[in-house]
């Protein structure tokens, strides 16, 4: 059912395959966001043209409505939303702290009021076992604790050691045999706090480690220490999830670090927003520059997007509010970050991981500020 | 490049081809209506696989924004929107009435301010053909003056007048060759005012005809009683399009009645106001009581959203506020309208038109309070 090797390694980089009841997903591989049980602005149709392997599911978002058992009776994430590859949920963890209201914190669980419409909810990691079971996804995400930086020492090490607690619990909680649960590592970017805590998840023996509570307010310096400190303390045989990242240089910098898999709203909310990834930056398609430019968003792209559609007509669209904008937009993005994760997959068989490292650097920095060429 | 021929008749239905440079249509035909250049909530490629075969884009909007010059600029119609089958563009007529701010109408044309921002623009038959020749559509149509109903019958009369007048000078001042100037027919729900437009009109020997004018706030019966009326008066050579009609059943009354040509927004504004068309009538996905509803929107429906997504998927992304679900439900009424031609036109070669329209409208009625099955 499960199972995971490292292929080919480059350096710490790695290229890997993934098996899981639902198809196999070659790593390092992106994750679109589908947080209520849709990548936004696309359908699961789309997702298979760009290329997309395994998609994300929130199930804070997902417990509030439609709620769990609703999703469960119609089928799990796999038969309700009609993309019936590999699914990862997140855990409540860390969208409890940044989204709920009125939130009280114990060795319990989290207490805390929708957003939606302020009934009040208690979520555990065994109440987040049960809901990721009835949604059903191939991967499931142990229920942890994710200060927002930045936060005093005390507050980071209390976190992590709760995450520690609350996986234990987690784990005894789980089980379904047909999902593989991770275990997530805090400690901010505090290496000691990192390093108890990596040792501590390790201990649990879970089938893959994400490194949580990153991206979150803290240094980009300090980011990639910490994928890096993590890269020589978790399993080399196991997958490397990082959470909620990042950028498509962030990509290939936690790549070189041994990372395999990410997730991150970037690629569609910026879509969504008018701003677009190419090789060489982003660009905002509301810039008058681009009225009459005939060119597609990257030139060099292949996408469906890039291949029927011009910057001006993109522009038009998103100037005009249309719907159409956010869909020829997103898969743009999606496309983009996927292929580049393709070929940078492709580069560490190849074992030229490092020039293509360098030259996709190189192009991004070519146009620091806009993209035009 | 242009040609119409009637293949086959049933009663006074017709099933007729119609090819233009950029492919052929089969009718009687229904065209989504792509106001800005894109039909709200979907790509060129879901057009493609739900079967649409000529869209409609609006001169009024376009000519706003973008600016019919830069459409020409990025290859007219065809490059700007990525759909390369046939396009049909309106005159502007009808939307200048319905859509600007402060107008003015005289002989010469219309003067009015922008909706968008309050510029002022000046509408001819003349500059209705030069924004249409520089849109590129395939067929245009000529400008008109179409009157909201009721009226008092000589605000009619002096309408129709006018509209032979304009349609002369539209005549005159389009000199694409690679496009199909159709005339439009006007005289409200007045026979008489009907039957001198419509000789008007045929003696200026267009290639083919529409019926404006209607479905702007007159009975239904009315409606149907003039379709039948232009049925007799235009020649049966030439494509016959009543423009912006209707509901399936109004489709079928009207293919009974000799029409070719259709275009409508209301499978795609009612999709995205979560009103789905099956074959026993319209379901509004908000009900609750389509919550756990796990069958597709129309059991009998084979489109991309019905072979995928569940009535209960459809309504919590609704709901949810994602434009997916406009997405898919717009995918889905616009494959049962134009399934529905398509079935409608195969009864049609086949002999069977009639016993076609009595099914269709005893499964509409059967429902007629809401669809449950």
């Amino acid at each position: 059912m499960f199972s995971f090797a490292v292929d080919v390694l480059a350096g710490r980089a790695r290229a890997g395959r993934l098996l899981t009841p639902h198809g196999a997903v070659d790593t390092p591989a992106f994750m679109p966001v589908g947080t209520a049980g849709a990548v936004k602005a696309v359908t699961p149709r789309d997702l298979h043209e760009v290329g997309a392997q395994i998609v994300l599911a929130n199930t804070y978002h997902l417990m509030l409505r439609p709620g769990d058992e609703l999703v469960a009776e119609l089928g799990g994430l796999h038969g309700f939303t009609g993309w019936r590859g590999p699914w990862l949920t997140d855990s409540g963890g860390y969208q409890v702290m940044s989204l709920a209201k009125l939130r009280t914190l114990d060795e319990e669980g989290v207490t805390f009021r929708s957003h939606l419409d302020g009934t009040e909810y208690v979520l555990t990691p065994e109440r987040s076992m049960q809901v990721q079971m009835n949604l059903g996804a191939d991967i499931v995400m142990a229920f942890d604790e994710c200060p927002m930086l930045p936060a005093p020492r005390d507050v980071v090490a209390a976190a992590a050691a709760r995450t520690t607690r609350w996986a234990e619990r987690s784990r005894r909680a789980h089980t379904r045999r047909d999902q593989w649960l991770f275990g997530i590592v805090q400690g901010g970017v505090d290496a000691e706090l990192r390093e108890r805590s990596a040792r501590e998840l390790v201990a649990q023996d879970f089938p893959g480690y994400a490194v949580g509570g990153l991206a979150v307010g803290e240094a980009k310096p300090d980011t990639m220490r910490v994928v890096a400190q993590m890269d020589r303390l978790l399993p080399e045989d196991r997958p490397r999830y990082l959470m909620g990242v990042g950028t498509p240089a962030d990509l290939v910098e936690a790549v070189a670090r041994g990372i395999d898999l990410f997730d991150c709203v970037l690629p569609t909310r910026n879509a969504r927003n008018g701003q677009l990834f190419t090789r060489h930056g982003r660009l905002s398609i509301r810039n008058a520059r681009y009225r009459r430019d005939p060119r597609p968003p990257d030139p060099g792209c292949s996408c469906p997007t890039c291949t029927t559609a011009s910057r001006a007509y993109l522009r038009h669209l998103h100037l005009a509010g249309e719907m159409t904008a956010a869909t020829l937009m997103t898969v743009h993005n999606l496309f983009f970050y996927l292929d580049t994760l393709r070929n940078m997959r492709q580069s560490i068989v190849l074992g030229r991981f490092e020039e293509f490292r360098g030259e996709m650097l190189r192009a991004l920095s070519a146009a620091a500020d806009g993209v035009d060429s």
